[in-house]
This record gives C-alpha cells, sequence and structure tokens, in this order.
C-alpha cells in the first residue's frame, strides 16, 4: 500500500510562495535597523531597569581612533565588488586564486599599500590589515605574510641595498614573497630552536650556498609558497669555510632572500622543490607549501645583513658580540607579527561578540501564550556567557592598541629597554588573545544556537580560520613558558640594579602588594564602591602575579604605580561613554578575579563573604551591561558586512532568513 | 633588475625526487606499528619510571563489550570501498548525495540494519550507530534521524498498525524519513515549548489537516527533508472540534505521520513547502530543510496513538488525564536521541584523544645538538592537557554504557522509575560529555600543533561536525537547567515518601556528606592512599553537588551507597587492567576536585596543604597514565581508517606526509 495515497490533490504552492512569506513575516518582525537598539527592546521592563545613558558615537570614535577612514576604504571596496567577495562554498584551488585577485585588486585597484606603512607607520598598517583580515581571514594572512613577514623582514633586517632593490617589487606585489623559517622538525611548539638549514659561502663565486641537509630541516606550512610566492626569506645558519685547521664555522642563524619561481614565467627555480601542504582546516585561501634547497646559490647581497655581514673574502662582522644576541635581535625585529596576531585576534572577537550579542537581543523566546516575549539575553545563564566577554573585548581593544602604540614608538626610537617589553608583552598578550577568541568564538556559535551553525553566520569559518592564530608566530603554551623563563632570566640579569622596563615596574608593584601579605581587614571589605576601585582591582591582579612568582624570585623593590591601558576608561574624552567604560571595565576585572576565586580564597586574600559579594556584583555588572549591550557592541562599527558571510549579502534568500531568525 | 639572475641554471629535482626523499626519511624514522608502543619511546628514562604494566588486550576486550563483530563489520565494509569514503574537499550538494550512497549500501549492500534493534536491543544499535558516525559523522547523524527520531517514533509513539506499515520500509530505506518537531521560533533553546503547528480533525473525512499558523511555525533544521525524505513524523497540537459552545479544545501535542514526497516520483506532495537550510559550519553531508504545512490531509491512522487516540466520531481518549502527562511520556519516549548523541560523542572523544595521544607519544622534540630527543608528551604542560582528559575518555566510556544500559533495560521492563532516571541522566550526561568533547577536539588540534592544522587530520572536521551535539535535541545550557529544575520540582513531589529513583538515592547520599559538615580532621588528611580512596573522591563529589542544592531543599534522609559506573573499575575481570583502570580513575576524580577547589577551599572541606596534595598527586597521576597513554588508548581499539581522514587512506602523498610528522 502507498501510505501516500490519502492525500488529497491540492494545489502545490511554490518555494516563491514561501519566500512571499518569508517577507511578510520580515513585516511582522519590526524592522530593525541594524545600528539601532530595537524599540521593542526598550519596552522590556528588566532591560530599563538601571540602564546607562551614554553617547554611542563618542565611545565609537574614541575606540575607532585615526584610522576609521583607512579602514572604511578596504570594506567599501571590497563591499562594492561582489566578484571579489568569497562565497561560503569554495574549492581549496578557486579560494587560493580568488585570495590571490583580492590581493592584486586591494594593491592596484583600490591602491591600497599596506607595506608601505610596516615601518614608517606600524599602526595604520595594523589597521589596514585588520579591515583586510574582515574580508577573508585567508587575505589578512596573505597579506601578513606577504608585506609583515617577506616585506617585514626586508626591511627589519636587511640594509638600504635591500630596501632599494626590492622595496617597489613587495610594494606592488610583483616580488610576491614567503617567510621561510619553520621546519619540519622545528616550529610548531618552538619556532625558532634548532634550525637546522644551512648557507655555506662560496669565496669563490661571491655566493651562499643554501641547503637542506636533511628531510626534518624541509621548511614547512611556508605561506605563499605552494603557488604563488616569487622570493622566500629564508632562515638559514650561516657557515663560513675558514679554510684552516678550524675548518666550518657556524656564525647561527640568519636571513637569507631567496627567488623561488622565475619572476617571467614562474617556474620553480633550480635546486627548489616546492611540495604542496593541502587542505586545512581553515585559511585555505592561503597556499601554504614545503621548500627545499639543493645547492641554491645566492649572491652575497641577499643576505639581510642589518645584524651581521660577510665582506667579498669571507670575514663576518657584527656589532652584536654573540650568535644568541644576533639571533634575540633578529627575533626582536620580527616581534611585528605577533602585535599583528593580537591586534587582528580582537578584530575578529568584535565580529563574533557582535553577531552573537545582536542575534540574543533580537531573538525573542516565546513563552507559553499570553506572557510577554522575552529577548533570550534577558536569561541570565546567556547574560553569564556573553557580558563578561564583551567586556573582555574591551579590554583587549585597549591592551592591544596599547601594545600597537608601543610597538610604533620601537620603530620610531629603537629604545632598546622598550624593545624588550614589546617582546614580552606581545608573546603574552598573543598568547592570551587569542586563546581567549578561539574559546569565544565557540561559545558565540553555542549563544546563537542552531542559527549560529548555519554557515551564513560566519561563526563557523572564524573559528576554522582563526584557530591556527593559538599556533604560528609561537605556540600559546610555549609562548607563555618563553615569557615567565624570560621574566626570571630578566629579572636574574637585573637584579643588580639599573633601569627596569615597564614590564618589570609592573613585576615589582606586584611584589610589593605579596610582600606586604593581605590585609585581614580590606579582605572584608564587600562595599561595590571597594571592589570597583581600581585600586582594589589592579592590586587584586598584581597579588595573583606575585603569588605565581613567589616561588621563583625573592624579592623586589617598590616602584611608582602606573594603570596603562587599564586605565583607557579614564581617558576616554566624553564622561557618559567614560562612565560606559568604567562598566566594563569593572565587569572584566571582577569576572577575571571570580574566575580565579581559588587562589585568592586559598591565601584569604578575600574573606568567604566578599567572595560571594565579588560573584554577586559581577552577575548585577553583567546585567547593567546587558542594557548597553546593543550600544556596546555597535561601537565597534562593524558594517553588516564584516557580521555576515559575504554571500548573504548577495543572497535574498540568505537575506531574509537572517532576518527571520533574528541576525 | 632582475633578482632571480645570479642564481645557477642547476637541474631542477621534480616533486617526485621529493617525494622519494620523504619516503626515504620514513625509513629513518623507524617504522611504527601504530597498535604497538614503539620500542623507541620504552628506551626514554622518563617514560620508564613507575610505568604500571598491565594487558592490554583485556582491557580492550573489556572496554569493546560484546558489539565489537557488528562495529568491526561496519568499518570493514566502507575500509574496502573508496569510493564510498568522504573526501576532505566535497561540496555540500554533492556530499549530500554521498551520504545518501553510503547509507543505501550500508543497510542494502552489507546487509547492516540497525532500524531493527532500536527497540529490542538498542545497545546494539548504539554500537552500531557509533562506528556509522566514525566513517562520517554526517552520516551518523542521517542514520540517527532516519532509524531513531523518525524510526523510533513511529515505534514508539505508535501502536501495532503504524509498526505494521511501516516497519519494513523504515528497515530497508524505502520510507526514508524526518523527524518534524523543532520550529522556527522554537526549537534550539528549549525544544518542546510552545510548538505551534496544528492537527485539526476533520470528522467528515476522517482525515486529520495539518496546518502551519504562522512563519514562525515553520519547522527547521528538519534533517533529510531537504532532499531525501518522504515521510515526517510531525508535532503538531491536536485540534478537536467539539462543534458545541465549546469551540475547539486544544488536546495537546501529538506525532503525526505526514508523507512529504511521493514514493514514486519524488515530487514535494500537495501543501508542503520545502525549503532548503543551506551551508552548515559541519554535517554537510545531511540535508537539513524546512518544512510548512498547508492544509494538510492525512488520514486518522497517521496520529500516532500510543498514548492518546480520536475515535471514528471525533472523540479523544488517553489512558494518561492531563496534556503535560502526555507530552512528558512522549518525550520520554524520545529519549533514545539523546542517548545515542551522549554515546557518539564519547566516540568522537576517543578518535580525538587517540589522534593527540599518538601524535603527542611519536612526536620528538629534536633539542640542541648531542642532547637526547623526547617525546613532546614528556612536557609536562602537554600531559596537562592530554592526561586528565584521556582519564575522562575512560570515565565517560562508562558513564555512557552505564546510560545505554538502563535505556536497553526501560525498552524491556518499562519500569516508570528508571524512565524518569534515564530522562534525567540522558539530558546531564548529554550535556556534559558534549561540552567536553567540543572543547577537548580543540585542545587536541592545539596539542598536535600546526600539523594538527591539516585538514587529513580529522580534528578539525570532528570539530565542525560534532560542534552542534551541544545543541541539538536540547541546548546544553537549557537541559542543565531543565535537570536541576525537573530535579527540585521531582524532590517537592516525592519527599512526602514513596520510593525514590536511582538519582534520587545519588542525591540524598549527597545530602547525607553535606549534613555532616566538612570533618576538620579529614579536610588536613593528605595521603595518597587517602586521597585515591573511591570514598574520599565519591564524597567530595557528593559535598559538592550538595552544596550546590543547598540553597534549594531543606533536607534529605540517608541511604544506602551505590557507586554505579564510577566503580567500572573494581568490574574489569582482568587485575593488571583493573590496575590501569583504576589509576585514569584517580585521575579523573582528582582533576575533576582540583577544577572545582575554589568550592572545596572555601568551606574547608580540604585544608590549604591537602589541597596541595591533591594537585600533587594530580601531576604525579598524569605522569603516571603518560607512561601507559599508548596502550589506553589503543585499548580503544580504532583502526587507522577512522583515526585519519579517509582520503589518507588513498593518496600516497599524505600517507607519507602523516608518517613523516609522526601522526
Amino acid at each position: 500500500m502507498n501510505p501516500n495515497q490519502t492525500v488529497e490533490d491540492e494545489s502545490q504552492p511554490s518555494i516563491t510562495a514561501m519566500t512571499r512569506r518569508i517577507q511578510r513575516l520580515s513585516i511582522h518582525l519590526t524592522p530593525l535597523p541594524l545600528f539601532q537598539p530595537s524599540p521593542q527592546l526598550n519596552m522590556l521592563t528588566c532591560a530599563k531597569a538601571n540602564k546607562l545613558e551614554f553617547d554611542k558615537g563618542s565611545l565609537s570614535s574614541y575606540m575607532r581612533g585615526k584610522y576609521r577612514e583607512s579602514q572604511e576604504k578596504v570594506l567599501e571596496f571590497f563591499k562594492s565588488r561582489p566578484y571579489l567577495q568569497t562565497p561560503i562554498e569554495i574549492s581549496m584551488n578557486e579560494h587560493r586564486e580568488l585570495c590571490m585577485r583580492q590581493l592584486m585588486a586591494l594593491v592596484r585597484e583600490a591602491k591600497i599599500k599596506p607595506f608601505r606603512y610596516i615601518v614608517e607607520d606600524p599602526a595604520k598598517y595594523f589597521a589596514i590589515a585588520e579591515a583586510v583580515g574582515n574580508i577573508d581571514i585567508s587575505l589578512g594572512i596573505k597579506l601578513g605574510v606577504h608585506c609583515s613577514l617577506w616585506g617585514g623582514s626586508v626591511l627589519n633586517l636587511g640594509t638600504k641595498k635591500h630596501r632599494d632593490k626590492y622595496f617597489d617589487g613587495i610594494d606592488n606585489l610583483d616580488y610576491l614573497g614567503c617567510f621561510a623559517m619553520t621546519e619540519l622538525h622545528h616550529g610548531e611548539l618552538c619556532f625558532h630552536c634548532g634550525l637546522q638549514t644551512i648557507a655555506t659561502f662560496d669565496r669563490i663565486t661571491d655566493e651562499f650556498i643554501i641547503d637542506t641537509p636533511n628531510d626534518g630541516a624541509i621548511k614547512w606550512w611556508i605561506g605563499n609558497a605552494a603557488v604563488h610566492g616569487k622570493f622566500a626569506t629564508v632562515f638559514a645558519k650561516l657557515i663560513l669555510t675558514t679554510h684552516d685547521s678550524k675548518g666550518d664555522s657556524d656564525m647561527g642563524v640568519h636571513g637569507f632572500i631567496v627567488p623561488i619561481r622565475d619572476l617571467k614565467t614562474h617556474q620553480t627555480l633550480p635546486g627548489i622543490e616546492i611540495h604542496d601542504c593541502g587542505h586545512k582546516i581553515g585559511l585555505n585561501g592561503v597556499d601554504n607549501g614545503a621548500l627545499r634547497f639543493c645547492s641554491v646559490r645566492i649572491p652575497r647581497d641577499n643576505l639581510l645583513n642589518r645584524f651581521g655581514d660577510v665582506s667579498r673574502d669571507g670575514k663576518y662582522t657584527s656589532s652584536l658580540p654573540t650568535i644568541n644576541k644576533r639571533f634575540a635581535a633578529m627575533l626582536g625585529e620580527l616581534v611585528g607579527g605577533r602585535v599583528g596576531l593580537a591586534s587582528s585576534s580582537v578584530g575578529f572577537l568584535k565580529i563574533a561578540v557582535t553577531i552573537a550579542v545582536r542575534y540574543s537581543l533580537l531573538r525573542q523566546q516565546f513563552g507559553p501564550p499570553k506572557q510577554p516575549e522575552v529577548s533570550i539575553l534577558d536569561y541570565q545563564s546567556h547574560q553569564h556567557k556573553l557580558m563578561p566577554m564583551l567586556a573582555s573585548t574591551y579590554a583587549f581593544h585597549f591592551a592591544t592598541r596599547d601594545l600597537v602604540d608601543k610597538y610604533s614608538e620601537i620603530k620610531k626610537t629603537h629604545n632598546e629597554q622598550l624593545v624588550g617589553d614589546v617582546h614580552a608583552l606581545s608573546a603574552g598578550l598573543k598568547s592570551y588573545v587569542t586563546s581567549y577568541t578561539a574559546k569565544s568564538l565557540s561559545t558565540c556559535r553555542e549563544a546563537c544556537g542552531g542559527h549560529g551553525y548555519a554557515a551564513v553566520n560566519r561563526l563557523g569559518s572564524l573559528r576554522n580560520d582563526h584557530d591556527i592564530f593559538q599556533t604560528f608566530e609561537g605556540d600559546n603554551t610555549v609562548l607563555l613558558q618563553q615569557v615567565a623563563g624570560d621574566l626570571l632570566k630578566q629579572y636574574k640579569d637585573k637584579f643588580q640594579g639599573g633601569p627596569l622596563s615597564v614590564t618589570w615596574n609592573y613585576l615589582r608593584e606586584s611584589m610589593n602588594t605579596y610582600l606586604s601579605q593581605p590585609n585581614p581587614v580590606t579582605a572584608r571589605w564587600e562595599s561595590a564602591d571597594h571592589l570597583r576601585d581600581p585600586k582594589f582591582q589592579l592590586d587584586a591582579f598584581r597579588y595573583r602575579t606575585s603569588r605565581l612568582l613567589q616561588s621563583a624570585v625573592a624579592r623586589l623593590r617598590k616602584h611608582s604605580k602606573t594603570h596603562g591601558s587599564f586605565g583607557a576608561w579614564n581617558s576616554c574624552p566624553d564622561a557618559s561613554s567614560r562612565a560606559a567604560l568604567k562598566l566594563v571595565c569593572d565587569l572584566y576585572a571582577l569576572d577575571r578575579i571570580w574566575n580565579d576565586i581559588g587562589t585568592y580564597r586559598n591565601v584569604d586574600y578575600v574573606a568567604p563573604n566578599k567572595a560571594k559579594a565579588i560573584h554577586k556584583l559581577t552577575e548585577y555588572l553583567s546585567f547593567q551591561v546587558r542594557n548597553i549591550a546593543g550600544e556596546l557592541v555597535d561601537a565597534f562599527d562593524l558594517p553588516p558586512y564584516v557580521t555576515r558571510a559575504p554571500l548573504a549579502m548577495k543572497s535574498e534568500a540568505y537575506a531574509q532568513y537572517t532576518q527571520l531568525v533574528g541576525f
């Protein structure tokens, strides 16, 4: 028997009819302009209570800073060119080609040339790079590999002759390049230890000979190598033949410019083997490859010789005495990559938080009939997921901006002390921020329920693309260990006196707090005024830091206090925005303290009731932030173009769907 | 000037040459049989210390249980048919078609018909479903939607007439079906509240008329609906017209069998509108669609009438008195979906842990020259990431096996008390396990560094596919709230006396521990013997549970103690395996306690030094588990076929790559 047979033969409505109905529904749902809070939401009693009023425009200006126009130029360019937008479904090969076309169009059509800002205005470079990453993270990475890693290595590790010869070609993309540091057996956990590739100087021909001595030394995961790159900065041990009893001397790792493909024919050059690293979890628009060198000869001039040089007769000269010092100087110059990753990572966190907060504000949870509809952000569990994350996004925005400013400063002043700070800060912040963003991308997907799983909402591709941020430019776990190790070593070196860096001032401050032991009286203070006092918050962080360092160092001296980027809320020119920033600052600080409450309780830094008061206040602040959550994400100022997959902007059906479910 | 010009024109080695070299390298790296621990690794001093010896085969048999053969049949079938394996790169439409072909081949070619075990042997069904999910999670979900959701609803909510009419068609895939519960405005956060679809009985034609009253009631995310489904179980409010002053009566939500496509022509039937939900983050082999009903007429017999029926003259009969009781009975029958998700989720956790542990054991971190190479699993930070996860995998394996046994029991005995338990346990365990697996998939990717990012290693696709396990069949956050709410409600209902369920026995036990207050003497015991005593571990968990319930309930009575699945280590017939299981059990328990140490410390359940002792012992146990980590993952008994992307098995280049980097 055919179970269908009893169904009556009615006229069958077409998909078009359904589309029409969806359109109709989009009228039922009050059409909500994306950049204004819904008037509907203001009606909710709980949403009105204690709402902080502030000027969103002022806050937005304060947040975006002076590069707003540069960023908008990038976004507008791609928005107006649908054929340059990355579709949701695209094969690896097509994605790589599209990504290359996007990069070409950016530089040659839009005339946006970020490379020139690498040294002269790094803050502008990072701002442009963040906007480019918003188009497609693959494009951001391809640009970063070319401008910051390949181009940056030429400018920062090379000298005038390299700048003169390569600047234009890098700037206009004729000389698309790679950064060949990571090797198969050395890299993903510790990106600079034990590189094995060698560069031997041949005095007769005045050339270096680049060799991959074994398969573990194959350069692996090299961006732009599989398909598009013409050049690579290859990191190799510089070997000088002394032609006497001493034999060969290893002068340590240096960077060398190695052409890998012919500029005209694009054929792989002799002695170079290129292998395609294939499909990745994300970033498939970037063509990662493996490079192997078989007696590849390059002119002596191709040594990036800022920190060490070889003369025509094979003599080595350097202003720095040891291999380790030279390597450290080199790495110091390459720190821009980490600064860029931290900065971009916050950019993706902003996108995800914007998607999740807007969805949660607009999405109504229909209860039983006759009960009022409530936004899902009115559920405490939802506030608990998203509000501390929103506060953290603000905190990281200012922290990375501060880092970018410091980095720009060292490019101008070459202040050696600041170089050390930026190195430690960039390692720490890169690993902290990228780990946090990776977790948050998952949380945002969950917070958007089933609709977060629709590819159109970008949360999946953001997570897949961003995932590796935790690993490249140094594995996060290893980086944090290095930061700790560096600090302890620096401490040992510097304890005898002399100027201490900013980082050290911070740590001394921590130690000072620690040495004064938990105060049994203040440990019992529970008032909101006290808990929201920046002095209490900073003291708590410092106390925790000092606990962690306790077993490692013996004593530190007192020093004057600085709030650093933690006090960004106090610098905003607009008073109402200051109040909003202070609110997110408090939520961030108290949520962090609550997350580590075990540490604080364990030594009675806070009494049991104070711990409860912190928890209660954190919940209250979450609720207050929830009331201005829409405005706070609006202040990130992200156009719909970057908070939805590009396909959504092209496809009418997708646009209707997103409106239908509240995205 | 052409910067290439100085490069000498040497003969250019081909990619083949490189491939050959990679082959050569695979000899340098001792070829390691995947199912045996590397002899090399046994040589490491730190790996030899305190190594527990146990019989891996016994443990494996104890773990896999009696359905090993059924699972291997599935894996062997797909392994021998490369054309049925899902490639790394595949478009959504191709993936949907491949997934359908895989399902057809499984049932019609391999003659593996899981549907028939849904009621008669659920444990066997879940075992087969887990193996099917190992081939491609999309396939596992497509199978689950068809057999467990659509088929299960027919068997569990219908009566003999439905079984007689549909069993064969469901079993042989002629009647591919959908499960249409979720609606656009009701579902992703709370999957059963406020469904709006209606089914009105027409006494004249003896039919139900199914209608979607508004666009918010469109059935959304319905698996198998976009392309392949012929039928759907549609959940709708049953409306009876009384033809008197009372007007219409809403009898509550019932399930109805609704044909959606013609069995012969596959044309969408009249009154049905189908919309494609499009690309998702993962699971793109499953064709999710939206369904809208416009006066769709189905015969009265299509009401799944186990819990409520309508007579020819429109009279409603039910053994259950209220709408809520009927809905609860219906949901109780649908709990198999959650049991299956929890069980499958542990299956994916096993795959990820196996990949990450084997990689970490084989991958050497080359230090400076002349220092011995160490496995990256010898780093404490790496042990800290992976060993508690390995212990948790064992814990969840036994916990879900226990749940499956209980579920099988209720299918046989219909023990009402056990139904309530399985409902609460499945909600709690599904949300706990899927959240843990989701986080762990990310951690495993990070633990494998850059090579974890290569698509060939499955960690990315596992994460993308598994992600939605946290949301479907009930959002995890909401599920946990429901569990808590249900428990409190049950407490209120049952406090007066009468038999308490297993869950309640557990909670009473907790309360008992709580009522006795932290013991200031035992709070100071720090010996490993005490900390590894299951009594201490269970008391600690119960104490924590009771703290959380403290404010909700006033008192509970004492009851006899049961270890449940927590004592699985003690049931293993092999003594050496028992020791291994006790070791992972201790690590799991102490790691959990350490994770919540703030709670324990806050009330002095453990003294400060005891907290330190717990931490120290956890680290020591991690190290001990590390020593047998290879054997412990081997006991999961997963063939290489499921721990690598299928493409890896087809492509020589990929196989070489995986060997090269240690996968």
